[in-house]
């Protein structure tokens, strides 16, 4: 019963075929080829806008050169208190951007609240020169709990962080290491989901959908974009050898591949969330939109269950969610994918 | 006639096959499988040494982590003026280690001069606190003009940077982007080319030797090592499915398949070289020792060539290396592949 | 009636006099003269311990030097929420500590919770590479709050960050910018609120309390001293004509002026308390216990009280302080300094 | 015979008087008073245009303020070979300016040659991403040589940068830590030694030439002056105590105390290079132009000088220099101040 992460998986067979059809002779290196260029029109079509895009090789790559082509020196970028970037990535943010300031902002469900993050602009806005500047916000869509801003909630975040006196609209980027499933479960338009709304710059996650190594820093605002073959270059993201980056995304948005992948790891959410709804020892923390369920059981009854070959994470309740849980229960994430086998699903649905 | 470089040739067979192999099933993300502990292993047997790799998608990833390890503040490492990491990785160097010195040294074909290099040693001695304290080397093995430092060679640079007083012996670390190109090519092993000599750190290539994206970072000095893990994922060089990285490599390291790959790269630069000797248009600049050379033409020539289908780069000659053109003349560098293909090589005996 | 801040308030003229008395002649510069030395001496005495001193001109230059002389890659360095390093020196833990993390620990009055530090060093240590590793532990004593930690509380709260697994007992700073105020109102020693409880880094103050730019970095732990030479100049807080901090520093220490200006500062707050005591429009927050009182009262009452001539600024209540407060009041800070002059103190009791 | 630097003087006693009549009561901290915006006026004045103004207290945090003020992402920026920010900060550029690439331009008695700048200004262009991009130039003002670049050099030196791809101008930096003793000895005014020729950012030193510690940051081009409130608040260079900060730099120039004491300086050095003139025993390696020799003579004779007193640096020539001086000679640096005392001039006189 492996419910441990979407990056546990492997790769599509289509992404790895596209590898091996990229394998051999002589191709110039760092992009800048036909297929490049023709990548470049795929995002552009999906997003409706001109973007610019960049490869990298990980999601922390893309959010962190995202975040330092955003911030100027005293900037507070403001993110989710549970955001990958502010505690799952090694301190990646304060690395590529010397000085940063990131900012924890609480909300149940791994969702910004309007009026906390309105507290915490007043706060860097009244701080003066010690407090720095208001310099952007970082969403995640999907959430870190599984849940999804709706294009109305995105606009009205970003314009929360639209009130101060620097002259600039402070950007908003958007980490989507599981934009794929967002999309897929939203009923809504990528470009409805990004900068419709006030989103300039995109983290697109392909790695947890079916890549071996690839995710697409889209970005939509030029502007955001100028820096950014330097701020890679410098960091040691731009392969060598980008036809293998650019191959593995052409598979994956070719034919739609990417809607399809993400749909079928959304669809065994949702039968792993019935089987969760007709247990009386498991509940839902809340509900899942994509293909995450966080859920609620006794510390005890996890325990047996994993020692019997259950395979998933314990969660740190954020202090927002604290409260869904009684002193002997803990919080469980359980993730499906592309690859998730329906006999696992089985196989939890008879333990619980 | 193809002589660009070896990073435009694409992935060996074996590489692409053990990808595929690994494509399917769940399997933990980050490394520590099994798989990575035989490669490791692989790298202890190659090196008869105990080491910890650590594998990255790119060269300029491998060797600024690796500089960022040997970095204390206020530290100046010491390499030659044409070093890649020098003017070739758009300050990585200074990305990764914030207020780090890096100091050029010349010398001919790509060697470190030892006069000029104690010089500047001693120059950063007597300066004082201003100056910063002697904090390393790097070498880079084979050089950038192509060439080898013998094992003796190694030794007694290294043993220049150790004459500082701050207690600690001033790490060395080796850019071996062509370090397979340099151990089919030196008649000694890779442990005499590294720690037998006073080498620490070791950024080993595989792309440019065929594989997709990879390269690993053997650290011969376990305290060098102690932060690699958080160095290299703060720097969003972690991959996620770490399991195509360490396939990559595998395959490359198996069956001795690093030597093969490299001794055809390097033989097809012997056959090259052949025919510059016998060319009265060109010449070799310097006698080649691995899949590069650098020759000198005409620049007329160069063009009328280019034009007729030659591509390579002109390059840019150091300092010390510029007496030995004409005015009218330029250095040209041809690279040689696994890839390279015989008719290439006999149409540039045509030409010239 | 001027309550704003400590850094309002002019230098002492013993220490103009020192300064002045240093005007002339050639002396080296960079410090190692006699009179550093006796400085040194002269903090070995008070703390009963063999220290580094590095003299430099702001506080948050001491600080944040202090920070990067702990953080190894990957920390996570522990501090309250409402630390002047977290929120009021504009980023420079980031800035001077490339991929630092800071992590905000709650509670009342300005003092770290023992309970939400264990939490969250538990977090840090559960929360594998991703999280990063505990590095350290910051305390501002006294704190942002006015309050204090006794010996026994630094103990402890110390002893919280030291269970991780890296090998090393992580280090604890003290930011002491009213440390003058602190030791005077403590009834104990300076080693016992530093060293013999933990603390391994102590940001001295004196610009507060009579210097005109002047603060001193001591260092108890000689490992820990090891860069900062270098860490001060690359910085640019390496002052060039270093005897004029010197002699500040030595004219605060000299017949213990800090303590005494430390003790009028503390005294006057006194005075004020008992004012606020009285008041049935103001009350404490929480008790004083230095040189400064956070009260509450309406703000319309302080809109009023401002138009008449009284100074203080309106404070942000932390999470932890926020029930102390009804919707229509605020909470504001008043403090003094041995600059304090009677009258605005009366004026004060007048008024409210 | 102290003729070891100027930072060994001490302050001139109209500083001294203008700290010590600044030292009662309270005042705003951290600038913005009448008294600032009156020394902001002054500046204006000496240099026929509207400034911005940042106090600071190390020449050092003033360069290294600047730099990353210029450097955006992958920025080359250009500097002499023996620039001060290069082999004398202790790595502060680098570590104020995360990434930034500075390249060394040769040229002899400490000035950029106009061609050597051309070849590595073409080097960085032609080098495409990899190398970076150029960024801009900083000269020194007075030279580490103690010369002077004329206005129209200082003209041709800007215009060699300018010929970029990126759509910017890139700025010039001057550090002028000394720039008082160039202006009293250039015969021409401040504005045309800086941005009526290209000049956008002005390292103004006052600690050699009379202050304690104090060092004013001019820029000249609004937009460099954009971030530069929250550059100096984070790297910890803002003094809380401004007004003494302030009170020096107004005492220095009011009634051109600045020029005076440079002034006398600059006489002193004039007398001993005609004694070095009349010396058979040491020669000027160059024309002196402001308060700094550099003379040659014999090893045997500097040692057997200094052993009955004379005190002055032996410097490291630069390559472009190294022809000067025979095999059993010595480079020594000789400098006098504003404090230089007529006795020490007429030993040096009967010493050689």
């Amino acid at each position: 019963m492996l419910f441990t992460s979407d990056n546990w998986a492997g790769a599509h067979p289509k992404v790895i075929e596209a590898i091996s059809q990229s394998a051999s002779g002589y191709v110039p290196p760092h992009g800048r080829t036909a297929e490049d260029e023709a990548l470049k029109e795929k995002f552009c079509d999906i997003f409706e806008h001109e973007v610019s895009v960049f490869l990298v090789s990980t999601g922390t790559a893309a959010n962190a050169l995202a975040l330092s082509a955003m911030a100027r020196p005293g900037d507070v970028i403001f993110c989710h208190e549970a955001a990958h970037i502010r505690v799952d990535e090694c301190g990646a943010p304060w690395f590529f951007s010397q000085g940063l300031q990131l900012e924890a902002v609480s909300g149940g469900a791994g969702k910004i609240d309007g009026q906390a993050l309105q507290a915490k602009v007043q706060s860097v806005t009244e701080g003066g020169l010690n407090a720095g500047r208001v310099g952007g916000l970082s969403l995640t869509q999907a959430t870190e709990g599984g849940t999804l801003y709706s294009p109305a909630e995105i606009t009205e975040l970003s314009g929360l962080v639209s009130g101060n006196t620097t002259g600039r609209r402070p950007p908003v980027h958007m980490d989507g290491s599981r934009f794929s499933n967002a999309v897929a479960a939203s009923g809504t338009t990528p470009a409805h989901l990004t900068w419709k709304n006030g989103v300039d710059l995109l983290s697109f996650g392909g790695t947890k959908n079916g890549c071996i190594c690839a995710e697409a820093l889209i970005v939509f605002d030029p502007t955001l974009a100028e820096s950014m073959e330097f701020l890679r270059k410098r960091s040691g993201h731009l392969i060598s050898k980008l036809r293998f980056m650019t191959a593995q995304f052409m598979a994956l948005m070719n034919d739609n591949l990417w809607l399809e992948c993400a749909t079928i790891a959304n669809t065994h959410t949702t039968a792993l969330a019935d089987i969760v709804r007709g247990s009386d020892r498991m509940r839902l923390a809340w509900e899942p939109e994509i293909n995450e369920i966080f859920a609620i059981c006794k510390r005890a009854d996890f325990q047996k269950w994993s020692d019997v070959g259950l395979q998933a994470f314990v969660w740190q309740p954020t202090p927002s969610d604290r409260h869904l849980l009684d002193e002997d229960e803990c919080l469980i994430r359980l993730v499906t994918s592309f690859e998730t086998e329906q006999s696992h699903i089985e196989a939890l649905a008879r333990l619980i």
